[in-house]
């Protein structure tokens, strides 16, 4: 749904040139706004209507408008005013940025930008994906640990509207080592101290973030003690630069939709659903498939093994999708429970015992129940009583392997180093239609061979 | 894993009531720490500790207790020393607490807790939950517009402390309405003309929430604007209080393990998984297990009715969890995708035509490849390659419907207003198993009749 409200506005304040007006829109409300308002323009109208913005303001409108229109900006439109707009980015949407575009404008780019955020844009480039230093940025406010008060806060006075964040003042000493945090709070509260030095102020217990530690990590830390930015440091605490809130936000979101796209056997993809081409998102989707699929095919393996008994009870081949499925189920719920519990801290590969007790447990009351409703079907569908029982005695143990499998397997994984989503329900319900199967059927000859 | 570091060194402080060196470990640390290494020590114990805390400190260090023990401490301390601690509280956690511990308790603390704080805690407590009237905060900084910059940061610097926030000043008029907003980045920034009114500061476009909005759609707000705090307002725009970026995180996070949860068909709960009981947890799982299972009875009677066929072509059986198990995993794919891109924002129900395009064109591409692997297996496993034929039809068929209902039913129940998640995985897959032994059994007396 694109905002079309001030879109034949817009459009006429371009066609008369009308720059009052144009630096009225941009500059009156939420640069958030400005871009949600301009969602029905193309690329180059856009631009044409952010021009007037004053250049700090431009790179915050800029910072809203949707990945595709960004890139296309950067990619169409006059190097050197977009050298520009690049310099006034965020320190970390520059990177994330001038990384999805092509190289040879990057190269373009890079002379016409000022000294400082060339080199900032190169250093931070080089930390990898999904690590703290690819999504923190350098503008923090760093002050020494000499400083009063006053001094403190002209200072701060003079370098607010270029930080990220002025909410927490990092004391660093001469050579960028990381020695403590006054928050703005405490330096406000102190304000009738004015001599008081920041050292007398500081806390020196902090949380902070190794810039190689992944983000889900760090977002989880940023979480757990209620931060509202997170010092990056390197292996001899020298400071690095910040991930302020609104990033972390950003990196929990990302991380949920990848947890739950790999729960459902779909390889993670970068853009949106709706900005992923459908060979792309066939791709990601098949890659999983193809290992299900080929799965599947020992079931059809099993079952042609087990032709003679499928021949002679060909009432059994009826309950075959109840039986699996009953399994895959509780094993998918107990594997999306696990791998959650894990996500949040709640669970951890050393409590396995207690999980497999409880999940023991809660097969046998669920599985117990199934049987129950299973065998009363089964009796009024199958030709005997007797022969019913097959079903509730093969629900039992199949309820019970998939909360087994949906518990253990994502914690071995997890143990093993590896992502623990990757035991996707699919997976778990795959791996249990085989062992359903085989239980199903030696079930049956128990039961049925007695008779 | 319960951190144990300090256990021995703290048992002993208790042992000898060593006061000095019991504060010096409430306030040297980050509360948070504190409250992670009392994490072995009993309820009793850890409240001997932390009333050597300055009593703003001590509900800080509360507040990161886990949730148990906060409720036992309640529930088991000195009712007027615990009112105090209440009282203390942020207004939010305050009631979250008392939604918990019995009501005799809370009868009990209410005539004890300060007037203003026991007013509000009643008035927080009518919202429903869910809405944002029960997340929000109280204590905002409220100013009038007509403070200079300098009276501001003197008002702050009186308050500082007991807010929840300092960083956005909110400016009201005599009876609350919100006029606009003033960041401490502004005021800072605006030391040096210190005789400037905050009505020239602020800042009119605000984004509000609104008492009764869904807390998961004031979450995404903060998110889109990159907010550090949002103010709630009522119906006539007058300010109630703030929600503040570690709420919306939060929010975030439970909101995404309810979202996991559903996927999988687990009705959603409130403690963790380690401190949910076995039987609460089997009813969480047990009503949509047997949903799913009734569902699948339907698939025993679909094949009892095709009894005839499966005797003729007993081989018809072999490939039947391969046949349902494609279906289920594309669908929820396609369920899982669609569900997690609406909770974005990236897809909306009039998006429906785009979209279910889309999964058809991505089901001809996964059913097209799978029906070719399957045709190979098919053909050497079955009696004739003409007989194989049934398999890549019927894959082809399936896989179709399965991105066809994974996209539709979830769109389906966002448009009816229900959460879409509730058509979850197994809830797709369920319904295809049985279309699937439809197309299944269809298919092949259509090619095997013909032989």
């Amino acid at each position: 749904m694109i905002n079309t409200l001030y879109l034949p506005e817009l459009r006429e304040m371009l066609n008369e040139n009308d720059g009052a007006e144009l630096r009225e829109f941009c500059t009156a409300i939420h640069p958030a706004r400005t871009a949600e308002f301009m969602e029905g323009l193309t690329a180059g109208e856009s631009w044409q209507v952010m021009r007037h913005a004053p250049p700090w303001l431009r790179g915050q409108i800029f910072a809203f408008l949707d990945e595709e229109k960004q890139l296309e900006i950067l990619e169409s439109q006059d190097r050197s005013e977009i050298a520009d707009l690049v310099g006034d980015l965020a320190a970390d949407d520059r990177v994330d940025l001038l990384d999805d575009i092509d190289e040879e404008i990057v190269e373009e780019l890079l002379p016409l930008m000022p000294t400082e955020e060339r080199r900032e844009f190169l250093r931070l480039r080089s930390y990898p994906e999904g690590s703290a230093g690819a999504v923190m940025t350098t503008e923090a406010a760093k002050l020494d640990e000499n400083l009063t008060v006053e001094a403190a806060l002209q200072e701060l006075s003079r370098q607010a509207m270029e930080l990220e964040t002025i909410y927490y003042l990092f004391i660093v000493d001469d050579t960028d080592h990381l020695r403590g945090l006054v928050s703005a709070r405490q330096l406000v509260s102190a304000i009738a101290k004015p001599d008081v030095k920041l050292s007398d102020l500081m806390e020196t217990d902090l949380v902070t973030a190794d810039v190689m530690e992944d983000q889900e990590d760090v977002a989880r830390k940023v979480a757990k003690y209620d931060l509202l930015a997170i010092p990056v440091v390197d292996h001899e605490h020298r400071m690095l630069g910040i991930i302020t809130h609104d990033d972390v936000i950003d990196v929990m979101r990302e991380e949920a939709r990848e947890d739950a796209h790999r729960i459902a056997a779909v390889e993670p993809f970068e853009a949106s659903y709706s900005k992923t081409p459908l060979l792309l998102l066939s791709w990601k989707r098949g890659i999983w498939l193809t290992v299900l699929f080929l799965f599947a095919l020992l079931t059809a393996a099993a079952l042609r093994h087990y032709d003679e008994q499928l021949a002679r009870w060909g009432w059994l081949a009826w309950f075959l999708p109840l039986v699996i499925s009953s399994g895959g189920n509780t094993g998918s719920q107990t594997a999306t429970l696990i791998i959650t519990a894990m996500a949040l801290g709640d669970v951890k590969p050393s409590d396995w015992l207690r999980v497999v007790f409880k999940e023991l447990g809660t097969g046998l009351v669920l599985g117990g129940f199934l049987a129950t409703i299973g065998f009363a079907a089964a009796a009024m569908m199958a030709t005997s009583v007797r022969d019913a029982m097959v079903i509730p005695f093969t629900l039992l143990l199949v309820v019970l392997c998939g909360t087994f499998s949906g518990a253990v397997l994502p914690l071995v994984f997890r143990r093993l180093g590896l992502d623990p989503a990757l035991m996707s329900s699919p997976f778990v319900a795959g791996i249990i239609d085989i062992v359903g199967i085989v239980i199903y059927i030696n079930v049956a000859m128990v039961v049925l061979s007695r008779v």
